[in-house]
């Protein structure tokens, strides 16, 4: 009897599906030939609709105060999920372990970001920053938003400092005397940030290194949310190949 | 008789020949067909060298203590003269005018900045201004640079906050409200300028303008003294031809 | 009686007011607080109705076969027009110049692109062409684009070559001897012309121009369909003070 | 007695002392406080002298046709180099291959780029090569430059090539239709390439991805010679602790 080389679709569930990001996850599962959303369930609807369809994994894209319930329903159901809900502690983390200890068979991604742009240009950054005495991160996003620096600006300042502390590499070289306030950014653990806004922007991060004679940049250019998509894609197909708790998209990039 | 039509090459003589922008200039103006290195004047030698010689126009890059004195004998002797000397006021710029009213014939082309590339971001930035709602300043230099925000940049934000209060544009937008100190750059006139010092950087400016859905950005790179040097070689083609005082490389760039 | 100084909106109708375009005219029309959205007219509805609504000024993005029509009966109904619809041959213009003649108060404007960013870009490429021996053009966008270089980097590429030839610039330096083929990119009236396709781009073109020692740089990012938005409504706010027909958003921009 | 965390200097010898390379490399040699330049060696000169003088790592920037006799004489003396070199074949690797069997002690260096900016570059481009479905290639040099696209941006398009084909990424997605000749950049191995050439440009090369709504780009920005130097020392500082050949940067920079 020949055997067939088209494997079946991966059975996907989407928690949250009515959601902003939800509903882009949907279209994008949809979208995939080796995929199939089975159950699009939301606030009212019950859980059990997944499993009922035969869900294989589980997205959750909703909120703290629910994911926790959800999480531990899946992982009881042996059914692996893919998370991108905020809020995850250390605490909760553990938790999670814990429900996991007794299903080998399940696995759990927890991401706080699925840009897979991001998170490489994250990567790239955190190796560079042990070669070059020189770094600055320059982010850029629309007017509206909130806070400055970024969180993942302020993140990736932090990944550099830790690099540099391990690599043994001193102060970045600055003979600044006479500075306008604010001029060189704001200090991330010693690594100057800044933060550009204007209209036309969307969400952009730069990430500038130095040394005698020649620069490195790393830039990333995010236009909408649908750029998210490849890394929940990305979490579905490979989630059920990494039993336990995964921690972020970078050990799926590997 | 045939006409030729040959130009005669202009004879040009330099003062500061020996200090670091002066050999640069005698090395530019070697190399250009149309002009002829007739004099190289520097401390100790005297300023009737270059009369002698039959200079028409004299490139001055000296200090600003000994400046004013070479200009009066220049507009005396009927030469024309580019200066990137430093340290003019109004008041010096003044005096020029009182001797250049003697000598109809006579053009001074004082400028404090020969970049080419300089001087266009900043009439480009100044026209854009008044089409975009939002606008950054981001420099690039060195480590070694002692001030920050650069000169240029700082003349760059006023020109562009000057051409908006013109315009009848308000505030850029911004809604930023949890700031790490210095994220948002320095406030200059309204406008944000961040300051990037790096190995591996030269000289270097960036203008961001936006306004919905679109971002015009203008760059200059500048990578070594060499750049003046188009800036002056224009100058000294065009100051025979523009009696009276010009300031600043603009008039010459339209 | 005082005088307020509180100026009436301006009336303004839109054709074509369900395709693409015609729906972001409305919606930024309607945003804007001295603009009055008071016809949407499209396929099947009568004009009067813009003329019955009090329009002052009427958008037309519809189609090259109806284009006309309305321009006419506009210009016959003394309404001044803001022409977005493609297809404009110098013919057609002539035409309109000949309406415009027996109605002295009537402005039309036709521009074959309303990105302020763009027209802003062709004309700072086209000053600063004068001035640098070298000049690329370098223009990406989405890989579902069909034309290779986009019509905005040939228009640019010609812009330029006409002001080098103005200024009597020769060929631009290039000692290639060994060239993979297209390395180079295009040659457009002796401009190098080179397209890059990528998701998760939009529209964008950068035009570096370089001399000695120093590179300026003209970059233009359009995000999406709404940046053409603020070139619209500089036209409806502008025409009816341009009598005459007025083509591209150029002279609106001085 | 106490012991000293001093530790002693390397001792370095350097062949080709007098060419472009070598006095760079002996200038960034003596300027380290960790190395000692113990011998300068040019054509005409005794190896001995590199001997003598306790060289513990020879640096060596000479011609194709001396090279190996350097190498073969450093092995046989149980000296480690570093070669900046050109012109290695697979031939001549296995050559020194077989020289080191005999020598356990001793480390090689065979480098043919010491950017160390530019080896980062290839490798994050290898990397992100795998998770982004467009990519294309963009150089910049100097107007003097014979070849296009560069020997970097070639090896780059085949790196990325190979990674794609590895991880079973189809063609990149292209809809062009209608192309001016060139336009598209060269084709390397299904990647496009682009090579712009512009007086005021030194060195410079910028890898593009592109997924959905989103960019990840690597530029890389060499201004001068010197920008080879950290990688030379790099590689003075590892070589006697890597035994056997080493090929690339790379391994170095893990």
């Amino acid at each position: 009897m020949p055997v067939s080389d088209v494997r079946e679709p991966i059975r996907v569930g989407v928690l949250g599906a009515r959601g902003r990001m939800g509903i882009e996850v949907c279209k994008a599962v949809d979208a995939a030939d080796d995929l199939e959303l089975v159950a699009m369930i939301d606030q009212g609807d019950g859980l059990f609709s997944a499993s009922d369809a035969g869900a294989e994994v589980i997205v959750d894209f909703t909120t703290p105060d629910v994911v926790m319930d959800n999480l531990h329903w899946c992982v009881d159901q042996g059914i692996s999920v893919v998370v991108g809900t905020t809020g995850f502690t250390e605490q909760r983390l553990e938790r999670i372990r814990g429900w996991l200890a007794h299903k080998p068979g399940v696995g759990v991604l927890v991401a706080p970001n699925f840009g897979i742009g991001a998170v490489l240009m994250m990567q790239f950054a955190a190796k560079a920053a042990k070669h070059f005495e020189s770094v600055e991160v320059i982010e850029l996003h629309h007017p509206r938003k909130l806070d400055a620096p970024s969180g993942t600006a302020t993140h990736t300042a932090q990944l550099i400092a830790r690099a540099r502390a391990e690599a043994g590499i001193g102060p970045v070289p600055d003979a600044t005397k006479d500075e306008v306030d604010g001029a060189r950014g704001a200090d991330i653990d010693g690594v100057r940030v800044h933060s550009v806004r204007s209209a036309g922007l969307v969400a952009h991060q730069e990430v500038l290194f130095g040394t005698t004679g020649e620069t490195l940049t790393i830039r990333h250019d995010s236009l909408d949310r649908a750029s998210f998509m490849p890394g929940v894609l990305l979490g579905i197909r490979a989630i059920r190949d990494r039993p336990g708790l995964t921690v972020g998209l970078d050990p799926l990039l590997d």
